[in-house]
């Protein structure tokens, strides 16, 4: 399958690495908002301006849109569904019934396959969410994040007056975790599931105590966590908090019997070093599911709790209940 | 959709059991080759002989295949395949891609859909390796299984001369689960994986030491492997090991980035008290994805691996957008 790139930036990036995993995979090339010869692909893909998109109609089987969910990703995913089959990472969880009318309406309607909200949350731990409940239904399911950063809040600190720059990192509390791997089903406060670590570099002689009061007393951000602030410099930030790394787990306690007497838990955990290079390894196994349910004329909006394990995988029904069943 | 048990050891009850907590679920009855006054269910629902199912045809939306892996279902499958829809646990992994054809030519010919080898492994482990497979291709997945009871394995044991009774509980090695969780794609040898634990009853003056020895010698099931051996009462067997644990991990771990520089680590772990209620229960989800798949004429064998999680939920597609994705 021939895979384009609408947008460059991490996610970007991780679509072009991940594709060279995949032997039914090339790259036709990325498509940019920026002059493309201010571009430079780390593969050598060659880089199009957006405008260009056009003309590989036909040529690409499936796109994979590597914009941002606040206003790229709304306008840009229905639009491009006219004209090729698409894939996106969209994940404003609250708007995506929305997003997939939109998206919908259009793939009917030009007879493609568009697949929305792909990667981990939502995306696989959707999946784990699903798979769960349908087995449990009787139960209790919780999701908890991290360690990892979490970019909006990150840039939430940014914009505080005197701070040039933070890494804000969401931390699962152990206990909580326990008590919830325990089957003990728990009701947890915001405070009793997470907490947060920022490091934050000031600029020199701002007011330490504003910047750190400003932050924990952040509506929605940070007043309801417990908030560590730690100033670094510009140099500690760089080497100790380059990374992008996250994760997270999704827990179901259920029971089972005529006496509700016998407990399971279901547990799916992700521990990850790059969570865009992560995110997009998932995109691109999702456009192979795409283009599959496009060849056989299953057009219109999809999302990952529409697609079966089976066409995700590079090997065949045969090969899978030989090997992996 | 009105639910059929076919054969009532532990899992066809805990079908029966299962079935309460789907609200879109009824029983309509339990099959037996006993005769069925000799049958009473937990439920009180209805037992009939297996040679009157006949009638049942058209009455039972999907029938559920509680029988053993080694004699009953090869044959039963594709037989009630005929007349039924059905869902079965079948097991023996090296037979899978034999049980499929046989199954999926008889579904096919009569126009029924039949899902077979449903549970947790083969099952959502299954589903576990394609998923984190798929997503990343470049890493190296493992699977261990416990702390739990193997009933083959205990029955191994009960055939030795001088046994009463035995359960064997297959152990995870924690320090195996350690080093794959920590990416370090260990190759292992299969002792290194798991030990084994046998709680043995002996006869009145047995020869213990034979019987230990004869044990940690039996190819296959325990020369490979760390065996510990303790002899108990019969009480205390009754007492301490009379519950049917099991559970497991499928972990994967693989890399990301132009030079390989991003590790990830996906897991799937269950931790189960009830082995037969926790695969029922499963095998029920299932039966809806079947009657579902059925009723939009996709008829044939289908395994795990071919159903989208959507069609396991109770939910419609716009509450699963909007409360789970």
């Amino acid at each position: 399958m021939k895979i384009g790139i609408w947008g460059y930036g991490n996610l970007g990036r991780g679509v072009e690495c991940a594709v060279k995993y995949h032997s039914d995979a090339s790259l036709v090339g990325v498509f940019t908002r920026r002059p493309p010869e201010s571009v430079k692909t780390v593969s050598g893909v060659p880089v199009y301006s957006v405008d260009e998109i056009d003309r590989f109609k036909g040529e690409i089987d499936v796109l994979i849109l590597c914009g941002g969910s606040a206003t790229d990703l709304p306008e840009m995913t229905p639009a491009l569904a006219r004209d090729f089959n698409v894939v996106d990472s969209f994940d404003t969880h609250a708007k995506i019934p929305e997003h997939f009318e939109r998206v919908d309406a259009e793939a009917k309607k030009y007879g493609h396959t568009a697949l929305i909200s792909a990667g981990w949350d939502p995306g696989l731990f959707s999946i784990a969410r699903v798979y769960s409940q349908a087995v449990l239904p009787n139960g209790k399911d919780y999701t908890f994040w991290g360690k990892g950063v979490s970019q909006g809040h990150s840039d939430a600190i940014r914009r505080i007056a005197g701070v040039v720059d933070a890494r804000q990192y969401t931390v699962p509390i152990d206990s909580a975790i326990d008590a919830v791997r325990a089957g003990e089903c728990p009701e947890f406060t915001t405070r009793q599931k997470h907490r947060r670590e920022c490091y934050v570099v000031a600029k020199e002689g701002a007011d330490l105590d504003r910047i750190e009061r400003e932050i924990k007393e952040m509506p929605n951000y940070f007043a309801d966590y417990d908030t560590s602030v730690t100033f670094v410099s510009i140099d500690e930030l760089r080497e100790n908090h380059r990374g992008l790394p996250h994760g997270g787990s999704v827990i179901r306690s259920g029971v089972s019997g005529f006496e509700n007497e016998n407990g399971h838990t279901i547990e799916f955990s992700l521990k990850l070093d790059s969570n865009p290079e992560f995110t997009a390894s998932v995109l691109v196994a999702y456009a192979r599911a795409v283009f599959r349910m496009y060849s056989r004329g299953d057009y219109g909006c999809k999302t990952v709790l529409d697609v079966c394990p089976a066409d995700l995988s590079q090997m065949s029904g045969d090969e899978l209940r030989k090997h992996l069943l």
